[in-house]
């Protein structure tokens, strides 16, 4: 095991000792990775930009807001968390983002795209509302910059005029052609030290001098004017920065003298970095996508040390393959999560019908609109907790006009080791509040492949899967797609379940069986629109209901279920709602989560038995 | 009353023919909006880019996405809606904004910004995935344009390569300097007649030459390289477009001449048009923002005919300048809607804490959440629609961390004649599943001060007070901000309410006792978090129960107070929940509205009346 022996002050460190600092942070990064899995390309590619940030700004006080969250586990190690790192992910461990109660180092959330500029605007209003004087630096990868909120952050913080900084951390996946090329050019002026010197001297002088603020005004309109009529502009000049860079993101050395310059400037300046995602481990830097988020590797071969399992993602993507053949309407939609979302196979075989939009949720819901609207059938596959993007356009372009957009609604539920930003809890709640939203819940993959066909071919109007992250529970079933479905037959308890929870809820009853308890089993196939009818004769039978389902309380379905027998008069003796609750949940594996939850099967048998013995 | 008397076949109309039509088309908007009220000054803007886009285009076949809607009043003139103007907005009349279930030639739902290119690029996708030929059109205003989802639909489009129009209406509100300025040089020279003509027939030329692709290819790149180094770029044309204009978009010769060039184009072109909003009205003209939205006045002063009554909204206005007199934490946050919210006066009293961010309500919640981190104490006033497109950002940037934004939701409820794009009905379902999420419903203007206080000073975490439209109904107490108040004490009937709804109720409460029922009478102040014991032990002595509520059934109160009622075993003999359903609700007047959903004082009676008759 790998570990820095001693973190150095950074203020105080030579730039060749900052370079040798770098060389241990990332073999640390590696060893670590290795160990826990997590993020690795993305955080390989940010070592010597945070080393620089660590040289130059103090993250206790001024405050540094990552974008996304996963290229900071050099700042988690410069910050008293290099042991932690072993626990990385873990349940109880480090979370693998930023996080403001793990550490007053970690300025914010950052777990899904774009939010930085916006939320580094806020803190800096409040800093100079405030009357307080620390820094505060956004550092965004040009990934999270397709995402319109990114551009909403930088329009208004251009227009602003407070100081703040911008890093663009730029590893070649998604920048306009505006950024580079002449550009380059200019920054390399920039760049020189000299420059640099006499550009701030320049300054200075000019502000003692009487008529000087004047003469500096005048000049630097003139010079602004030469630079504007020979150069292209950029569309950050455009917005209001003060544009350094492009600049090498793997020399400390560079990065350290552009960010003292950047701290003293006054006003929006956006640091235009360069970097290779996975720098300096040749497996992630030969093949960046792969190792952006990994599980346990050999560090020298490359290899997992696990093999991937079959997962829903990858049963969503065969069914979307299968039914693309049959159908030439169908076309397939990621925001850029084609191999997360199991869309790789439809892109190699349908190429021309599908569609990759970026870091942009909101657009694909609103392309999706227009492209049912005339006539096409787009399926768009996306984690449930960033389809909370699209919420708007859910419920504006697609509902009101009844549209057939089909969601692949992935990551519903717990997915473990990424935590509280990437749980897709909420999921049940927003899409039953779209008007006219039919709602599936596969629990297996053989219902993945069915109702797809079944929201394809037999459904109007929106329509959305939710499935979860991983593999398959116990339960491998085809249930159809009848609304409900009885699993078992009893008069004890009524046990509602649904999706990847029906597996513990079968297990449970196995045990209650054992325990001499027949309880009855009801699985909801569909969610939205709700029929409760089997179920409602169910509780008139046996008195006595659990709902489980891994959403959370509020808009589940145990509360929308309970309204209805509340309507219908059919009030159970005991009941039990099971779900995540009313709060966030933490990162660790989704086993050690549904136990934190009460949604194993050893939980649920003991609140089944709570509500057999309540009077 | 002005109509015009014949509605000419603009394919064949001469360009004084058009001008013509344009002076009686403004002449037509004046009179009816004078009549009817409506969006103005936009509508006066947009009549000669309508005319010459239905010179141009057949909007029967061809896709015409407008952005925001309240600009296609022409269209709706030239499409067969003349004399339909005259039911403008108003209950079973035609819709403020286009609706394709009321024309085949409005292709899309168009009230909230924004959505527009990518509507039209999925429309396009659609088209060339399905072997068509139409074209695809997206009118976007430059207010539209600083909403985030524009720039992922530009840049999506751009790089798609996808034939479509996209013509930017710019009435100089916010764009950025990039367009202009030099930009302008570019377009004097595009405009001309000749250089339109000889660029079509070089490219024709080359075409069919021998090797003429090739040195077309070649001459084409030297242009570009020559035009590269001496013009700045165009924002729009980095991101794939081809980019025509700035034009003046009230020259309808010019703009048709310019669309039946783009029409050729082929690929994704923009257009940039300006305008001047209010063009042809002098009062409008003058002063575009207070003739944006009016209602009816009198043409000849341009005064309305009825005065303007205080609002909830004023009185939120005001009541957030009384808090920030004393507490200098306090900042007031607005998307684009400073009169609409009721904060002009706040920006009056205190400009350095009042920040418009223009049509971006994504980046407003982000970035009052990077506020409130760091000290500051955010109020951000928003519609109850367009904070939808925030709902992550609810949950993400302000919920994980609990952080202190206070929301002002108005606009919730039923808006009256915007209709279903703009009713406010979902907000207490997707508020109440924001864990840790505080919810006020202010039900007249004293309440809306007296909530404001408490969820500024003694509340902590995210906090929203949700109010109407428009004025007070008949309540006008302050009932304080202890969850539930008891307004009226009775046996027969229980009658739970809040917000706007509650003088409906009061009213409906009369009723009954006069008809000789005695109905207890509940009002919610505060939704989430939801105490229910004073509404369950009334149940319990009553057994009948009606809730009355200005949303969504789903995830409504009614829905969740039956849920605890089941989880608590207090079931009632009968039960009605009172909403606006689980659908979306038309245009009218919020009086018809209310009669339509059931949620008038006569219908509220009705419907009580049945739930004490049933068994």
């Amino acid at each position: 095991m790998i570990q820095l022996d001693e973190i150095p002050n950074l203020k105080e460190i030579s730039d060749s000792e900052a370079e040798g600092l770098c060389a241990r942070l990332r073999a640390r990064i590696i060893d670590a990775v290795s160990r826990t899995g997590g993020h690795l390309a993305s955080n390989l590619g940010t070592v010597e930009i945070t080393v620089a940030l660590h040289r130059v700004f103090d993250t206790g006080r001024d405050r540094v807001v990552f974008d996304v969250g996963h290229q900071c586990y050099s700042h988690k190690i410069l910050t008293g968390r290099d042991t932690a790192m072993d626990t990385l992910r873990t349940f109880g461990g480090i979370a693998g983002y930023p996080k403001p109660q793990e550490s007053q180092d970690d300025a914010f959330i950052a777990g899904h795209a774009s939010n930085s500029v916006s939320v580094a605007l806020g803190m800096a209003r409040a800093r100079s509302q405030r009357g307080e004087d620390y820094h505060v630096i956004a550092l965004i990868g040009d990934g999270a910059l397709t995402g319109g909120l990114a551009y909403e952050g930088l329009s208004n913080a251009g227009l602003s005029g407070e100081p703040l900084l911008v890093i663009l951390n730029d590893n070649g996946m998604s920048i306009t052609k505006n950024v580079g090329g002449v550009a380059q050019h200019l920054a390399h002026q920039r760049l020189k030290p000299q420059y640099l010197q006499f550009k701030k001297g320049y300054r200075k002088m000019m502000s003692v001098l009487p008529g000087g603020p004047q003469i500096y005004r005048v000049t630097h309109k003139i010079k602004t004017a030469i630079k504007e009529t020979l150069l292209p502009c950029s569309m950050f000049e455009d917005m209001g920065f003060i544009y350094l860079g492009p600049v090498d993101g793997h020399d400390v050395r560079g990065l350290t003298r552009l960010m003292r310059y950047a701290k003293e400037l006054k006003g929006p300046v956006l640091l235009h970095v360069r970097t290779v995602k996975g720098k300096g481990y040749p497996p992630a830097e030969k093949n960046p996508d792969a190792y952006h988020g990994v599980s346990r590797f050999c560090v020298q071969t490359g290899e997992p040390l696990q093999p991937s399992r079959p997962s829903f993602s990858s049963a969503f993507g065969q069914a979307v393959c299968e039914l693309a053949a049959e159908d030439g309407r169908i076309c397939a939609v990621t925001a850029a999560m084609r191999d997360g979302t199991g869309l790789g196979s439809f892109e190699a075989q349908f190429p021309e019908r599908f569609f990759d939009v970026g870091i942009a949720e909101g657009h694909a819901v609103a392309m999706a609109a227009g492209m049912a609207k005339q006539g096409s059938l787009p399926i768009f596959a996306v984690y449930s907790s960033f389809l909370q993007r699209g919420y708007d356009m859910l419920l504006h372009d697609v509902a009101i006009l009844g549209l057939h957009v089909v969601f692949g609604v992935d990551r519903a539920g717990l997915v473990g080791e990424d935590g509280e930003t990437h749980h897709g809890l909420f999921d049940v709640a927003y899409l039953s509040s779209v008007p006219g939203m039919t709602l599936f819940a596969p629990a297996s993959f053989a219902e993945v492949r069915s109702m797809l066909r079944h929201a394809v071919r037999k459904v109007s109007g929106p329509v959305a899967l939710r499935y979860p992250r991983g593999g398959e529970s116990g339960y491998r079933g085809d249930a159809g797609v009848e609304p409900t479905v009885c699993l078992k037959v009893g008069k004890a308890i009524t046990l509602v379940t649904y999706g990847i929870t029906t597996g513990s809820v079968l297990e449970a009853g196995a045990m209650l069986e054992a325990a001499g308890y027949a309880p009855e089993i009801i699985k909801l196939n569909r969610l939205m629109p709700l029929d409760d009818e089997e179920i409602l004769a169910s509780v008139k039978k046996t008195e006595r209901v659990l709902i489980a389902e891994e959403c959370a309380a509020m808009g589940g379905m145990g509360q929308q279920i309970a309204a209805h027998m509340a309507a219908q008069g059919v009030v159970p003796k005991a009941m039990a709602l099971c779900n995540t609750g009313s709060g966030f949940i933490t990162h660790g594996t989704t086993a050690e989560l549904r136990r934190l939850c009460g949604l194993d099967a050893e939980s649920l048998y003991q609140a089944a038995v709570e509500v057999l013995k309540r009077e």
